[in-house]
């Protein structure tokens, strides 16, 4: 640093003029081709540089402007940018050469195969969380830990630089419980359910969801249909405070910083790796202050675990990286064979929840099960409730409506309640043939909620109505596609009408 | 692609307003925040937009505007999509959601660890050459095939499929010969000496090079200091026609289009795995049209082959994908323990090739010697010469200024002849003990050769005046560091100073 210091010297000073660019997950900044910077530093095109405002300094890819969109003199930052540098209009900014970033050898050495020290990899994730990665490296880093690229040490190296590279909420000393269920599921969202249970018995369960990596909807997003998810830390610990419970976004709080910038990458590429997934699950509950966690890994044919076999390998990774970071966990494997509820979707599943909370007759009984599952696996964990007790005493505070006045409760201390809202446009899917569901392809429905626009429209998705042994009618409804335009209705219709079949009638 | 044409209605059409913003190596698109396409067809940051002038379409990343840059019914595009879609200003342009590219189903199986199959490697080449794999794709794709990250069926494979997707040459059923050097020595720039011979002997060479990807120059870079090298597929066939061989940039005539996107990432990445090395280069002789190879693999402690053991499993693979695509090749294992000449950079590089070729009493002899050898390895190859007899009859060559003649004629074909010049700022590094020199780090030589700007910067780079084996004396003159600015000279010595010692005096 000392060196990229030196070279802020007059010759690099150029006026911010903002143009209102907002660019993906990277910081751009826009220089003038004939600015006396760039001719005399000899930046090029596929450079990246750092841009210093007073003591704040980023990594910016350079973008050369040949238009009067600048002015001599001027130079452009992309919003998150602006942001990152607190930069005003019409300061003055310098730029500099940008030093090769050490840790990329500890990247390329991992693409070659090795593994990383526990410092190799803080290095790693300390570059990342500053932003000097670009999306390449990122990528790059993604994709060499991916498959099996990962030994156990470096999934705890992992998750232990991300926790340290973030904020972590101290509670005190005493029982903090978390759960987490490991996706792949449509419309398995229990989380709602289980924290409503949990702290209506007065347990604390401080609970951070992700949004969707690959899915039509994560819990923050399902949950920002019913209230606010985008707490800071000091929002988190009022509302836990009040009301032993919360559901919020972990993005916000900066509890793992690292895994927020790695899973949108992740997201583009699409790919969850077993590695990544444990550290970004594990690495938040520790930062939120968790001590005892109960997972929840569905196994089935079209879920992200498709054999008993690969749950147990995950099961037994997760326990030894678990235990090496200090939690007490149970890993509960569950049947992830269909859809849970009848939603997929976050506004559609967000419906689902509320149904089950106020006991409506129609509440979809699989979710309800499930939900009071784990409940009452966290209050057995806990050890304030004997052992076999934890599913009778769930159910009483989920039927005398308890459970479902604490979710409000919750809600509001997040900051608002809602009802969900229905989709403008839906679409009917009717069966071709008469017969008994035998199977259903979760990946491809929910492949097709995504087309119509989940998560990123709320109300979009899928209504699914004929779980495994739902004797059907030709021309009955299987399931209805929610969405909140008809060009993203036709995209998902598109992609179903060329498909073959998604449900097995027979 | 059918569906991607129906949604090019009336709705989504927009004026391209130029903002002359060079993006790096992917195409951008600019859309207002509050534009009826961002708002109809739910676009978000992090999003990627198909877009259309006409029949032509590209793939781009969305950046939106909240500014005055664009008014309302104006797109931008970054001028390198401009390029590509030939877009005049005020066009109107149209755009769409991208559908899924479906060949990154594959590139996420090879993450995975599985092998593609031939067709999965053609499907995965086509749409990089299409520009639908934005960098967090292409670095994706060539993190899992890097390390021993492929088998040699998919090595051959990526060949086949980069020659389907560029240009060919055809040359009739004559020989036509090639040589290549698997990098990582500096200053070993025999190329243009080799083809100044053979070609002077008549053999038909169509030599194409690469730019730098990890080192300080590449025979591109250094051939671009004294001639032209950015020659189309028609000035190539007209300049060997005239000459029996050339010496250009292997990018510009587009015969291995995907190839040269990869290498941009590769360099990024600053990672050069060895199936897409044998892929690129083995590409690029088929698709020049060659169909005899000599191949130079120099080893060394800091070579880019470290051991003669990864040399021979190098040899090996090359000749096996060499093989199956027809090629007649002969490896040569050479010894990589230092630089080669004293040159290290473009411009300095070329100073000693012209310095070989005019037999110049301070000429190289070890570039001289490597040379000599490779050109008649390259006549025997041919069958032209007897065995034996290669070596003595490329000397003749050299000796007697035809080859030298030859490299003229060559340069003036190709569009100028000029002579290398030097930096404005040099930098002596002095001996700190008097000594032998008994090892020397080409890395880290390489890096300070960088660092100064090479090879972008042409002069810029190291002249290296003590080979292994050399007395010298302390306060003697080890090396000069050349570079074009101050700014960039104080960068090169700031690693200098960092490191412990580069050349061992003993």
């Amino acid at each position: 640093m000392k060196s990229e210091m030196k070279m802020k010297d007059q010759t690099n000073k150029l006026i911010f003029k903002r143009l209102g660019i907002h660019t993906q997950n990277e910081h751009h900044a826009y220089m003038r081709e004939d600015c006396h910077v760039c001719v005399s530093e000899g930046f090029e095109a596929l450079t990246r540089i750092r841009v210093f405002n007073g003591e704040k300094s980023i990594v910016a890819n350079l973008n050369v402007i040949r238009s009067q969109i600048l002015q001599p003199g001027e130079i452009s930052l992309s919003e998150s940018a602006v942001a990152a540098l607190s930069v005003k209009e019409e300061a003055i900014i310098s730029v500099s050469h940008l030093h090769p970033i050490k840790s990329l050898s500890h990247v390329r050495s991992k693409i070659y195969g090795n593994t990383l020290s526990s410092k190799q990899m803080d290095e790693i994730i300390r570059d990342i969380v500053r932003g000097d990665y670009s999306n390449v490296f990122l990528s790059a880093f993604i994709t060499a830990c991916a498959g099996k690229g990962m030994q156990t040490n470096e999934i705890i190296s992992l998750t232990e630089a991300m926790i340290a590279t973030g904020q972590r909420i101290n509670w005190g000393p005493k029982i903090v419980v978390d759960k987490h269920c490991i996706g792949g599921l449509p419309g398995n969202r229990t989380t709602p359910i289980v924290v409503s249970i949990v702290s209506s018995f007065g347990l604390t369960i401080p609970k951070t969801s992700s949004r969707a990596i690959t899915s039509p909807a994560g819990t923050a997003d399902t949950m920002e249909v019913m209230t606010e998810v985008n707490l800071s830390m000091e929002q988190i610990i009022e509302v836990v405070d009040k009301e032993d419970g919360c559901i919020v976004w972990g993005g916000t709080a900066k509890l793992s910083p690292a895994d927020d910038m790695l899973i949108k990458v992740e997201k583009a590429l699409d790919i969850d790796s077993e590695g990544q997934l444990i550290a970004s699950v594990l690495s938040k509950k520790v930062a939120s202050g968790s001590n005892q966690i109960v997972i929840d890994i569905p196994v089935g044919e079209t879920a992200k675990l498709r054999s008993t076999h690969a749950a147990n390998e995950l099961k037994s990774e997760m326990e030894k990286v678990g235990n090496a970071i200090g939690l007490k966990m149970k890993v509960v494997i569950s049947d992830g064979s269909q859809p849970v509820g009848r939603g997929i979707g976050p506004a559609l599943e967000a419906r689902d929840i509320l149904a089950v909370l106020r006991n409506a007759p129609h509440a979809p009984q699989d979710l309800k099960e499930r939900a009071l599952l784990l409940a009452g696996e966290i209050l057995e964990l806990s050890g304030k409730v004997q052992y076999g007790d934890g599913l009778k005493i769930s159910r009483d505070l989920l039927d005398s409506g308890m459970a479902y006045e604490k979710f409000v409760a919750i809600c509001k201390a997040q900051g608002r309640f809602s009802e969900p809202e229905t989709a403008k446009y839906q679409y009917e899917i009717k069966a071709e043939s008469a017969g008994t569901i035998t199977k259903v392809d979760n990946r491809r429905l929910a492949k097709i909620a995504k087309l119509a626009g989940a998560p990123e429209n709320k109300t979009a998705g899928i209504d699914f109505l004929v779980p495994i042994g739902t004797k059907v009618e030709k021309e009955q409804t299987l399931y209805l596609i929610h969405a909140e335009s008809k060009g993203e209705l036709n995209y998902a219709l598109e992609y179903y009408n060329s498909q073959k079949e998604i449900l097995t009638i027979q």
